[in-house]
């Protein structure tokens, strides 16, 4: 039997315990500071998830992240991250503490920003969080590809890439994952992946702000949306490979596959909805989506100085229409949809 | 003043009246047989045409394209061949009767067997039919993009591509058509275009029936979807690769743009929505979509014995899972969607 350790009991963490559990391994879902309704609820019931609202079998170990010793991480064959942007700090602390031998592999998705340069990817982020906390980081795999996790608990059809620059490490984290309803392609563009699957949050921004612009009886209007998607992933490919990845992964699981599961649902889709119907980010975020955390905001402020370089010293194009109209929105601007299409002034 | 001359009164060929308008260009707008009804309709009021629910300028010279002369279309500075596929071979007889010498851009959508071999677009099978018929085909122009043609009478925000071989044709047909709100870019890779282009209607095919097959209360499950969605572009990369375009063409406005909006809408989709219930084809054709021509049944068709072939031959890969269920499909098998998935066996 192997051992899965899955830190943080949001919906992506909690989700994977399925095919892990499924495929027979020993599973410990460890709960973060911010899961303390995941604990109580799955304390008493492995189906009465709050937030993922699909059952965990009953043998999956759940507890605090904290009550998890290092010697059940030392005989661990796969570590998960399974927090969200704003939990990246306490994952380092995590992974320092525990100091696991085996790979370990990351849902969380976003870009850290260096100044004038472009941000760079958890795939270089996080082991420098670990070595600043006095640990050593693993192997790192980064997951991306279309996973509602809810969708993934529930079985369903689901097929994501796995990537890492060690490959034993990633064949061995798809081998104890993948069943026959969770279909692991594997990459050695970690850089690409992590930068494609950050990129995918930001830009669905920028597609759903076109719904919200242009509407018909409510219904969105499809020609302009299908523009703003398409645009979207040549403006992907661009950033990505600025970033550091290769171009085509953003035509792959982690691009486009990620970015068409992304819009029309979620948190970023919302905000891109808000603004496209007229709403600035101020009044957005004192009003309907008050408290909520939206990664791709996150994205757009960790990309707004580096891009803004690179244009200057031409690393990057002087327009990138739809990334450009994201990032003033971000910063206060009215999302202009005209403007964000790259169609000509009226 | 410009003059266009636009052969077919479907929806296309009207919307595409609605910008040269715009641009202060003289209309003729001749109607097919099949048209009678937009001709009676349009004859008593522009606004009326009843498929595609948006009002024409009524200087728009409507009337059975019979009634169009040479000397008319001598004076033309670009012609539009705007009928289904059905059509092909009218517009042959209408374009060696009237003989054209400006540009013909054309919106049909198709692929043409050629037995064993891959098959060929329009932008050589066209040139055929006209010089079958004793006539000399003008500069080719094929239109691809997100482009529902209501949206485009309606003035919203379109973005297309024009492609050709030569050029200057290319650029006089966009310089003629383009407005503030029908954003035309251009290639010169017209196989690639009008490749994607019939194939997108093939693959919506695939995607639908997952939309179709994969349900939670009555509603698609989204990461099979996008899986779907995601493995139709790459096959359409190869296959439009085989038929000679070039691969990029599969990432641009003509390739995931147009699948974007082709999903979800019009008889390709619904078509596969059925097949994903777990209809046959015969099933359909007798049933809920009787009389209806789906074009993207027919570019299985083309596509069928030229694949053979070239998976033989090693000319495409063994595998392409999606394009593979779908001819199945439509050569009568029902459709598997975890083979279209290309997951592996259970």
């Amino acid at each position: 039997m192997s051992r899965v350790v899955i830190l943080g009991a949001g919906v992506m963490g909690s989700a994977l315990a399925v095919p892990a559990r499924d495929n027979g391994h020993d599973i410990i879902l460890g709960t973060t500071p911010l899961d303390a309704d995941v604990l109580e609820a799955l304390s008493k019931d492995r189906a009465a998830h709050p937030r993922l609202k699909a059952p965990l079998d009953p043998d999956v170990d759940v507890r605090d992240a904290d009550a998890i010793t290092p010697d059940e991480v030392a005989a661990a064959d796969l570590v998960i991250i399974g927090v969200s942007s704003l939990g990246i700090g306490w994952a380092a602390d995590q992974l320092a503490r525990l100091a696991p031998k085996a790979p370990v592999a990351i849902v969380t998705k976003g870009l850290v920003a260096r100044g004038d340069e472009a941000p760079e990817t958890y795939a270089d982020a996080l082991p420098a969080l670990v070595a600043e906390r006095g640990g050593t980081m693993p192997p790192f795999v980064g997951i991306g590809g279309p996973c509602i996790a809810r969708e993934l608990a529930e079985r369903r059809m689901t097929a994501v890439v796995y990537a890492g620059r060690d490959e034993a490490a990633v064949r061995q984290a798809a081998g104890l994952m993948a069943t026959d309803y969770y279909e692991i392609s594997t990459s050695k563009d970690v850089i690409g992946v992590e930068a494609c699957a950050a990129l995918k949050n930001f830009l669905t921004i920028g597609v759903s702000a076109m719904m919200g612009a242009y509407k018909r009886d409510g219904e969105p209007v499809k020609n302009p949306v299908a523009r703003a998607f398409q645009r979207a992933i040549d403006e992907m490919a661009v950033l990505s490979t600025w970033i550091g990845g290769e171009p085509e992964i953003a035509h792959g699981l982690a691009g486009l596959g990620d970015l068409h599961v992304t819009v029309g649902g979620g948190r970023n889709s919302r905000l891109g909805l808000h603004l496209g119907e007229g709403m600035t980010i101020a009044e957005i975020v004192a009003g309907p989506m008050k408290g909520e955390t939206v990664e791709g905001v996150d994205v757009a402020r960790s990309l707004s100085a580096g891009m803004r370089e690179a244009k200057r010293r031409g690393a990057l194009p002087e327009r990138l229409p739809l990334a450009d109209a994201i990032v003033a929105a971000v910063g206060g601007a009215p999302f202009d949809p005209r403007a964000a299409l790259g169609a000509p002034g009226r």
